[in-house]
């Protein structure tokens, strides 16, 4: 049976992240198959979403048409002097779910990527220094991916950062909770024996 | 941050097979992130398959709107003495998959579960019996689900048919490949050795 459509609607499911061909094309299935329940109401909830989420203009965080900026940078609560550095929004999901960061946030929507090309002025990142410059920001967290592409965009956004005299860390590298020496692979485990601390 | 649009969509997301909220999480965050590249898409291709695919009306497989017997019932090539009855279109995928089986298919949409108050009017089980009185079918796999609920069904149905003279079958229980006697759960480790074979 070759249907397009179920075909077409895999390959746009395929697209999300973590879905691999099978998972897709059991969604696809289950999709087709409850046309009313399932199907029309995720198709609803797009369209909500493309009506009403928007990247907040002042941080570029997901935030609705009616609250921009949003509600990280209209938090008075938040420390304003610290500013988080991420490449997507999904990126402060994590981070807040961990409940350690209490500051702001600045979304890059993007990284660079020679291979993509992509440049630093295809990321956020003049909003960034005019931020770092204007919002009297003590200490930036480039807390990117730990790729080579994410390594390579937050040494370049260090370098630039380090001329304006502002703090710039980035979170520990090591071993991640719940495993071992045995199962780090080399990068890893040398950025965890480099960075070792006193216990 | 509590964007009520997100939150929809993601639980619309979590209704599909497999998806947890972690993962749908992810998901929706995504589709906002790329409006027009992925929610678009997506919207679009639900669309479509809610256009344009529907149920078998002879077998209850999907199929596009203008193939209506589907491609399975009207293939000359398959066996059409040999009914293979599934819960849901999308078992059909996976039975192909392997290649074995060369009869035709007959969904129920759907199982008898007391406990959702869904009895044997409420799956395609008239059309299945009509089937094996006007068909000529003579041999009938009950590839239903293997809990609690799948065997009954297939026990009820298995009655009904016996009545008629068909045989009727079930793929074999037992051990699943790439696992081991010390990993199968009692009920499955039983059943493969009440079905063992001589080699």
């Amino acid at each position: 049976m070759s249907l397009d459509a179920l075909e077409q609607l895999t390959d746009a499911l395929r697209r999300l992240p973590g879905i691999g061909r099978r998972s897709a094309e059991r969604m696809a299935v289950k999709l087709a198959s409850e046309p009313e329940k399932l199907a029309a109401q995720l198709c609803h909830a797009l369209e909500v979403v493309r009506r009403d989420v928007r990247f907040c203009q002042h941080c570029g965080a997901l935030t609705s048409s009616d609250r921009d900026p949003c509600a990280y940078c209209t938090d008075g609560n938040r420390d304003a002097n610290v500013l988080c550095v991420v490449e997507d929004p999904a990126d402060i999901q994590s981070i807040e779910e961990t409940g350690t960061f209490h500051g702001r946030y600045h979304v890059l929507l993007g990284r660079i990527s020679p291979l993509r090309g992509e440049g630093p002025n295809d990321i956020r990142l003049r909003a960034l220094i005019k931020r770092v410059r204007t919002e009297g920001i003590q200490e930036v967290v480039l807390a990117l991916n730990t790729d080579l592409e994410g390594e390579a965009t937050a040494r370049f956004i260090a370098a630039l950062l380090h001329e304006r005299g502002v703090v710039v860390t980035q979170p520990a590298y090591g071993i991640p909770a719940g495993s071992g020496v045995r199962f780090a692979d080399v990068v890893t485990l040398e950025r965890a024996l480099t960075g070792r601390r006193e216990v």
